[in-house]
Formats: C-alpha cells, structure tokens, sequence
C-alpha cells in the first residue's frame, strides 16, 4: 500500500446507514477539509495522466467534479461534465440503466466531446460502475473513446470493474476497499 | 467591461426556456471547455482573494463545486461544500428557505468549520439570492464569518445581492448581466 492510500484511508470518513439502512457511505468531505492530501492527490493523477495524450475530463456530477476540474485544470484540457436527468440546459444524450429498485439517467451535451478525442471519466467512488459505465456509454456515442477511468475510491468488493471493461481496460483508483 | 468580462460572455451560452418556460438559463458549460479561460478565471480569482487570510471556501452544490474547488486548490484552504438537503452523509446543520413556489433546504456538516474562520462562499451564479443566503446562515451558525460572496455570474436585474448584503458587502462577479 502507498502511502497516499494510507493518508487518504486515515481521512475517508464510514457513516453507517447512509444513504439507507445497511449501507455504510464513504464520506470524502474530511479529505476536501485537507488542502495539503488535496495536492497530493492531485499531483498524483497528474503523474499518472500527464503522458496519455488526453484530450478532455469527463466528470459525473457532482463528486466528481472536485478532483476531476483540478486534473483538467492541471493538464490544460476541456472539463466536460455528465450529469443526472434534467440537469444540463443544452441539447443532451441521455443513457438510462438499471439500478436495485428502478432505473436512473445520465446526460451529456451534444457538442461536448469532439470526434475520436480520448477521454478520461472521473468520479469520486466505483461501487457497482452503472454511472461510470452509463458516462463510457455517452462518450462513445458522440464518437470519443474512453481512455480510462479514474477513481478516488474503489468498493472492490462490488465488481464494477467488471461493467467497465467494455470501454477501456484502464481502470485506477486510489483507495481500494 | 474588462476582457475577462468579455470572454466570459462571448463563452456563456442562453438556453431559452430552461428550467421552465420564460427562463432564459445561462449555459457555463462552453467555459468548462475553454482552458485558457478557466485558468484565466483562476488567475483573475486569485488576485481578489490572495490576500484576503481566507481560512475556506465554502461551495454551494453543485456548479460551484468546479471553480469553488480551484481556489481552495490555489490558495491551500480546505474545501467545504454545501448541498441539498439530504445529500451529505455526516450530522448536518439545515437552512431553509422560500422559493417562489414552494421552500428548499441547504446542509453543511457540523464540523466543516472552525470558530472565527474566514469563509468565501463561491456559486456559479448570483440570482435571487436565497441560496447563497442559506450558505451565509449555515456559515454563521458554525460559528464563522461569511468574508465575500464570490459568483461567476450576477443577474443584477433579480437584486440578488440585497438579501446577502446582511452577511457581508463584499458581493462580488466576474460577469454582470
């Protein structure tokens, strides 16, 4: 283990029961409280990201807009956000998928990505990837490619990275639970 | 009008009727995808607040989580966001308030500030205020100091900043319509 895994670890915060009973919620906002691990972190996806050519941030709302504005920032690239149902004003693509109870959609904008750019989507926590897989799905369709997918935390336990193999074996986390 | 101004507005796109019929929503989404800008905004962010001894910026949910985060980011602060009700996990203080038809509610967690801080509170988009009032009122049951309202965008013609003017008269934005 390295030791921001460490660091971050100490920080992330279990609520028990959130956002419903017999879940327990790994709660970021202590880490957000440290500017110090903030840069840490980012200079980590930087290190990781810097050579890959990436063309833009894709960021789901709304987590992961923090860390995925502070990549995109630092790599001088487009920040593009994928957000639920209803949110974006602009002409959407909308990806629907199923969840437990129901289903939920995702949106992107029509003009947000350019053709054959690679992409990098962000979020700040992988538990069973339909919202990551639900982003993948939308940047293919407007005819980017899913160069990876970057998450603070990865509830390994779940298997998302089963679902997202489909768009890009290049799947990384910082902290695995 | 400086050029910042300008570029912002040249980016900002109107979508008509977004949310609802007769609104005329203002679309930040090509900013996003402007690098140059967003680092320009930064830089432009930075020299107002620099010297300020901020000890946080506080970001109201959820655009104002992107360039919230980046200055937190530059000036080494923590980061502290504010949500809907029922979006944050940890033990929460809530602020409601009016809307045209109906009331909405604001959290932040209990320990997100200390005692006396100087706080930012940084949205997107200054409108009729009330959001950005409730981030006052959950800032100051915390204990701390609302130091400046910070928005991108100010809908002057809503008065927005006369019901945030009991927290603080530093109100400021980069672009006025």
């Amino acid at each position: 283990m390295n030791s921001l895994s460490e660091k971050l670890k100490a920080k992330i915060r279990d609520v028990e029961n959130f956002p419903k009973p017999g879940i327990t919620f790994k709660d970021i906002t202590p880490v957000l409280s440290d500017s110090k691990l903030c840069r840490d972190i980012t200079e980590e996806l930087l290190s990781r990201y810097k050579d890959e050519n990436l063309d833009a941030i894709v960021g789901v709302e709304s987590r992961g807009f923090l860390f995925g504005m502070l990549l995109a920032y630092e790599l001088n690239i487009p920040f593009v956000p994928v957000r639920k149902s209803g949110k974006l004003p602009f002409r959407t693509l909308k990806h629907s998928y199923d969840l437990e109870y129901g289903s939920a959609s995702m949106e992107i904008h029509v003009d947000a990505l350019q053709n054959n750019w690679n992409v990098l989507i962000h979020d700040d926590l992988l538990a069973t990837g339909g919202t990551a897989a639900a982003a993948g799905a939308l940047v293919e369709q407007l005819g980017a490619k899913v160069q990876s997918f970057s998450f603070l935390i990865d509830l390994t336990f779940l298997n998302g990275k089963d679902v997202l193999k489909n768009y890009t074996t290049k799947i990384n986390s910082l902290v695995q639970y």
